[in-house]
């Protein structure tokens, strides 16, 4: 084999320098996307799915505590139907992929590679809807979506294809929805926050940041290391709009006819990339503990004399601690310290090293990916060690995390602090009358300061818009976003 | 809610009457499928996704015992790298639904919707394989994959869209793809027979009925209801096949630069519709056990004045069975006898009725789906009864079946005897010289009769071609199929 060297295998730009090259190159190097002869369609390798793998198993069980079932929809969707919801369509079409030939025939109706499945999905559930007694009717899917978007690609963060879970339920009434809108955006922000140690804001998204179709949207947000602001997941209250325009009604206990009250969310692949991006740093990814496939590295120090030793040492502390996911690095060809780098890169958590002199003295040595810290620990010792690392690594990353993303969110009173804020890289939280016309008018002089969402919790008095000086509607948060 | 009577909710044809709108009906009343505005994509409902995700379950956690990893790879296949094996793309271009169009612009190249995603796959595995270090590189993934059949579509057994895995896999020589391709046949084979309940016949397909682009190709088949028979499952060895074309090369411990031996297998949603096809009786679905998300459904027989103790005793019996999935069916405005029928139809393997004076005897009735029996049970000795009941129905339903394919095989030294065997829907075995001319004269001469698979044991001494006369070169299956 070839021995890459390590100019070619590590990281050649710093974080803080140049973000968007370090991201790119990272993503690549530590094996976690492939591209293809497709712009932006792109592979998502073993070590990143099973990443995504993590969150299926802890979302998927949550959901089905709540009742939800799994199901799935066809990919392909009729455009007539596509375009019966007239927001929606509005929101989608620009985005859709089209397949017009089957074979060497064309087709008589063009059909939309789902961007969504609310319009599919819907129009089963007119025919499975009856009675009060079928509702709440609570189902989701895993599977691939298209939205053929135009922008510049980035792996995870926006890509042509990605995977996702969708939930489209259908209740009896508002308050159902509405409690499970904000049940949803709660376990979307566990997820976040206790997996992928990254902190949230939550909030109601503005009108115009919406779900096409939507009554209102709830969201998490978060910050990229460039101070942007980038859309983690959504859960949204379809009200009845789709209901009246699928038909989907039901006889409820009082014998009347009525339509139900529906809802959709879903969380993506960009969640990863968002980790990525947030806990990476110049020597490559940090992936906190709970998600890492393998939260533990042995790296033998190997001499002629002493390797068959040392191997077997290595071997027993591997199978000893199987349960964190071990791999043992016993490749011939490569120093201890390319592995090092290797290992860095990819972010396995904690690193073992064990050489002869460790053996001697009963220990090996432990490094700690997050912090760098390197501390010797006896063999007796080990196991209990390693999982008080793992849970303060796991702990260390968040906080590290949130104290980013508090540092960088500044309250502003007046529109020059505002656009000076939104220019030195920041999230800026400040008051706003709700008109569209102030919201468009902050982005346009700005260059592309969005709102993000209005925090749940809101001061009891509020102070003047920040744009036009006209009563404060909510306060809230603004940046420029991904 | 307006009442469903039983006409409409029931099974109007017998199994043996008319098998193919037995099965259509059962399917669709069971809410297995549901029919959309594109003929041949149906949606799986979330009854039988249930049972997809117990087949997930069980081959994932298979072959990661195996070191296989999940990845995904883009769902849009370049026109040009879809073309790049010739075998390959003459069996799947019919069948290719291609994009031409995404928002409002037409593409340069026309993009193949995946039929299977060998070509897209192996033009990353070129860039991963360098040396003998990188092998054996084992690669699944969960997905969706399109083919536009022009037969008539049947739900699960043949539709335009389907969900599958994939596996595919390179080695550094034959000896261990040789050996990959048969392990992965046996777990085939034990999803079908252990969890599905239903017998197979395991063995090499002819060289005209392999997979486009393999050197050889391995399968399990099985007998549907009417005589035909239905391919479950294939493992492909694909020699160098690809590796030649796409480059696919390593250099090996000699030093030697070498291409790689690849497989690729897989196993799809198809597999429930065997599974329903062949359990099912005149009133509806038979779940087997391991497969029924639940096991138990408890019926109670509610009068005024008993209403309320009866229900608690029916609680209480839920909680206590809770571990093998259980429906309490506590539904007012249904009859017992209408809850019997449609958890009947939708195969729950057992059924507890509950009554005022079971409650009294301190006992329940038990109905088994399989066989339709019913025994009186005492609540002490329920939990015990229903495991062993449950295993019991597991090891009937394969029995039957099995006693059902073993009486349907002939064995038959003429050609006469041959199309007289076909034509009464047997499935044959007999001698064959292994020329691709007789295989073709045969299925011509029997109305479609088709080499299934040939099986791995043979007789030391073969007799001669059932159709030529010539020297026998395989004892093997012929069989009508789907």
């Amino acid at each position: 084999m070839a021995k890459k060297g390590k100019q070619e295998a590590g990281i050649t730009v710093n974080k803080s320098d140049d973000f968007s090259e370090w991201y790119t190159q990272v993503i690549q190097k530590a094996e976690l996307i492939e591209y293809t002869g497709v712009s932006g369609c792109m592979v998502i390798r073993p070590l990143a799915y099973e990443m995504w793998e993590k969150i299926q198993q802890f979302f998927d069980k949550e959901i089905k505590k709540l009742g939800v079932k799994n199901a799935y929809f066809p990919l392909l969707i009729p455009e007539n139907l596509l375009k019966k919801e007239q927001d929606h369509v509005e929101g989608f079409t620009p985005e859709v992929a089209w397949v017009t030939h089957t074979g060497n025939s064309k087709l008589k109706e063009r059909l939309a590679i789902r961007p969504t499945s609310e319009t599919i999905m819907y129009d089963s559930y007119k025919k499975w809807i009856r009675s009060y007694q079928d509702l709440p009717l609570l189902i989701n899917q895993w599977c691939n979506v298209v939205r053929w978007e135009f922008k510049h690609p980035m792996p995870f963060i926006r890509t042509r294809e990605f995977l996702w879970q969708e939930g489209h339920t259908a209740h009896a009434d508002k308050e159902g929805a509405d409690k499970e809108v904000f049940k949803i955006l709660d376990l979307y922000a566990k997820v976040f926050e206790e997996l992928l140690a990254v902190p949230v804001l939550k909030g109601t998204k503005s009108d115009k940041e919406k779900f096409a179709g939507a009554d209102y949207t709830v969201s998490v947000e978060m910050m990229f290391p460039d101070g942007k602001a980038i859309q983690g997941a959504t859960s949204h209250a379809l009200g009845q709009n789709f209901a009246k325009v699928f038909g989907i009604s039901f006889v409820d206990k009082d014998m009347k006819k009525k339509y139900v009250w529906q809802n959709s969310w879903g969380i993506t692949t960009r969640s990863l990339g968002i980790m990525y991006a947030i806990h990476g740093d110049d020597k490559g990814l940090v992936i906190p503990p709970k998600m890492a496939p393998n939260k533990v590295v042995i790296v033998p120090i190997l001499f002629k004399d002493t390797k068959a030793k040392v191997l077997k040492k290595a071997k027993e502390l591997k199978k000893k601690l199987e349960k964190y996911g071990v791999i043992l690095d016993e490749r011939d060809d490569y120093s201890p310290g390319w592995k090092f780098n290797e290992w860095e890169l990819k972010g396995i958590p904690v690193r073992l090293e064990l050489g002869p002199r460790d053996l001697e003295k009963g220990s090996v040595m432990l490094a700690r990916r997050d912090t760098g810290e390197k501390e010797i620990v006896k063999f007796s010792g080990l196991d209990k060690k390693i999982k008080s690392v793992l849970d303060d690594i796991q702990k260390n990353m968040f906080e590290k995390a949130k104290k980013f993303l508090k540092s960088n969110i500044v309250e502003v009173k007046s529109f020059a602090e505002f656009k000076k804020a939104i220019k030195s890289g920041k999230f800026v939280k400040a008051n706003w009358c709700g008109k569209v016309g102030c919201e468009e008018n902050i982005k346009f002089e700005t260059g592309g300061a969005k709102t993000l969402n209005i925090p749940f919790s809101q001061p009891k008095k509020l102070g003047k818009c920040v744009y036009c000086g006209k009563e404060g509607k909510h306060l809230l948060y603004f940046a420029k976003s991904y």
